[in-house]
């Protein structure tokens, strides 16, 4: 029965400060959707007696011990030798790990070196778990008496892969329904944080129901969490319908999805096509797009146009606009997203300019003065919003603004 | 004398993963800077069994205790309580902190209720850590042989204060020169870890110095730390120049600095203006020069140019060189760096054409080949990548792989 988890996070990074442990804290959250309690983080450096101590402690504390780094091919890299001296078990080179490690250097012409033998290497008795998008295999071990260790690559790429891939499913095999737990997450745009707490504090959550908030800019998420498996899940049904109703257009999206999947999603089910003109975002918006796999088929292309000239060339807009309103105005906006949707033949064209900062701001057009505009074939408008902060919030805001307006305009 | 440091963070959002945990890592950095080894980092949530279980851990492994979070008015905040109980002391109220709570409130007209008196409470014999940014101060407490117990805030703008302004004057202080350790780290492109580690390994380490390797794709850095303070100062010194002469092209930084930075930096001081061509890279490489405040006055702009109607309206690639040799080819890599230069009179054009994947790749052309071309006044080159992985890896790598020839090329 696994009731009880202990994280262990490893690596001189993580004690020196050189890295913030992030996969510690996606570990807690999945295992908390799974109902199962995190008893401890234990976090250590690559250091055999710290490891061992480590180890210990994770199983005296817990039915689940989840950890992950140190499966690379370099010197410092420890934990499987110590899992194993840990265990009393020897380690075993499993060949048809090492023979895809060689494969894949093969593959990608890269020289092979012998210490990549090192990740073939597991405890005895331990079942592999594949790393679909890195070298190191992770894997699990029983440990009698009900309990088990888990261990995963540090590189969160791959660590979350092989969470999703294999352990989560193999974690809900393990659990009954009861100790289940219904969980939803909405993403939101547009409302602070304190001002959404106060729009659901209404909604009665009983004993049962648990809101959480977690902002992380651009990001709002309010997620809903209904313990006690199937004999909540109409409690659970009804609040989710309840937010919904209270949150309605605040709401872009409902579980993981980005802003730019949900533009990229309605844009094709629309079979509109986009084109960008960027001056203060300098490309994220565009990149944001594009990261989207199948993008090119919605999306046209873009410019970014960061000096005068560029605007003046690439968009056709008038000088005279710029002499008389700035490149940070209404007129300048309006002209951009035409020019570039002109140019392009797309049936979007969508413009972004303003002053990112640090430098560049004035009394009546401070840092973090932005203006959007949306070229459509029968709607054409500009408007006008001011971020605070560095320069990194400004371009992220008016990069979320913006992709939100566009999905107003397609919703 | 402080030589070993257990760092607790406690809360709820910790163990459920509602928040990444980064006062633990600001922590670590600074005390690592200061000569102090960080034995663990454990984290509990807030639950005066897993509070105790901690405290006797992190006696157990170290002379300093820092601790975060539990401080404030509210019932699960049960920090200082469980300090009491532990150490055995019972808890004062401080009324110069009791005083100063009721006058902040008063001062922003806030209402005061009596809960906020917990904030005031302190274990017997604490001295007090003020909060110059927040409610809860926190307090610092001689546990006896050598021991200390230091705990604050856990909003990390309010930790942040306390340690700059207290706790690490007060660190300084107990220690002398001869624990501080000398670091520096360099950022690699164009190895892979094994490589790398292959390369470094003639160099003599002896029992002070330690190399470390973090791979955070697309970056690669390894780090050299050497403890011992000024009597290792030389060796410091010889080992970083070593380092500096085997990996020589390779590091593209020492420090903290970012590849776009660097590139930035030498565009500067090179009086060299640049102007981007992207299409398999969406707009990132455009996005990474501009988020360096000031890219304004090197960087003129660029276009997105995803389809092959933009390659030829926006940049001038020759509609036959698209049919003949395709929109992935050393030949259109060369019109369009070269198109893109003209264009915007930039002194350097640098393009980049692949495929990104999942689909669109061939036996010819797999998903990961990527095209870059360089284009200055007496220099016009293209060269082929080949990258492998999920989309957003092969983006990645073919910004940085196209960032890093443009360094090369300026050095």
């Amino acid at each position: 029965m696994i009731d009880k988890a202990v994280i262990l996070s490893t690596g001189d990074e993580l004690t020196t400060g050189r890295v913030v442990d992030t996969n510690s804290a996606t570990i807690a959250d999945r295992l908390f959707a799974a109902g199962v309690e995190v008893a401890a983080v234990l976090k250590v450096g690559d250091d055999r007696e710290k490891l061992l101590w480590a180890f210990g402690q994770a199983r005296g504390l817990g039915d689940l011990i989840i950890g992950t780094g140190g499966l690379g091919p370099t010197a410092d890299d420890l934990t499987t030798e110590m899992v194993g001296k840990f265990l009393g078990r020897s380690l075993k080179q499993d060949q048809a790990v090492a023979a895809a490690l060689k494969q894949r250097f093969a593959a990608r012409g890269i020289a092979w070196t012998e210490n990549n033998l090192k990740q073939a290497l597991f405890p005895e008795g331990a079942t592999i778990i594949p790393n679909p998008v890195g070298t190191a295999p992770g894997f699990r071990v029983e440990l009698g008496q009900g309990q088990t260790l888990i261990w995963l690559s540090g590189v969160p790429r791959e660590m979350i892969a092989m969470l999703n891939e294999t352990v989560m499913p193999w974690i809900a095999e393990q659990k009954g329904d009861a100790a289940r737990i219904a969980a939803c997450a909405f993403k939101i745009h547009g409302l602070t944080e304190s001002k959404l707490d106060d729009l659901v504090k209404p909604v009665k959550l009983g004993t049962y129901a648990k809101l959480s908030f977690r902002a992380h800019f651009p990001d709002l998420t309010l997620g809903l969490t209904v313990s006690g498996g199937a004999a909540r899940e109409k409690d659970f049904t009804e609040i989710r319908q309840q937010l919904r109703q209270i949150l309605g257009p605040y709401i872009y999206a409902e579980g993981d999805a980005t802003l730019e999947e949900v533009v990229g999603r309605l844009l094709l089910d629309r079979h509109q096509s986009l084109a960008l003109a960027e001056s203060c975002t300098g490309g994220l918006i565009s990149q944001r797009i594009t990261r989207i796999a199948g993008s090119s088929a919605y999306y046209l292309g873009g410019a970014v146009t960061y000096s005068n000239d560029a605007k003046v060339s690439f968009l056709g807009v008038q000088p005279a606009t710029l002499e008389k309103h700035g490149a940070v105005s209404r007129e300048t906006a309006l002209e951009m997203s035409q020019g570039i949707r002109e140019r392009t033949g797309a049936d979007i064209g969508l413009s972004v300019t303003g002053i990112a900062g640090p430098s560049g701001g004035s009394a009546a057009k401070p840092v973090g003065t932005v203006w959007v505009s949306v070229a459509m074939k029968t709607f054409h408008e500009a408007r006008l919003f001011q971020f605070h902060g560095e320069r990194e919030r400004v371009i992220l805001g008016a990069s979320q603004a913006a992709l939100n307006w566009l999905r107003r305009c397609l919703a």
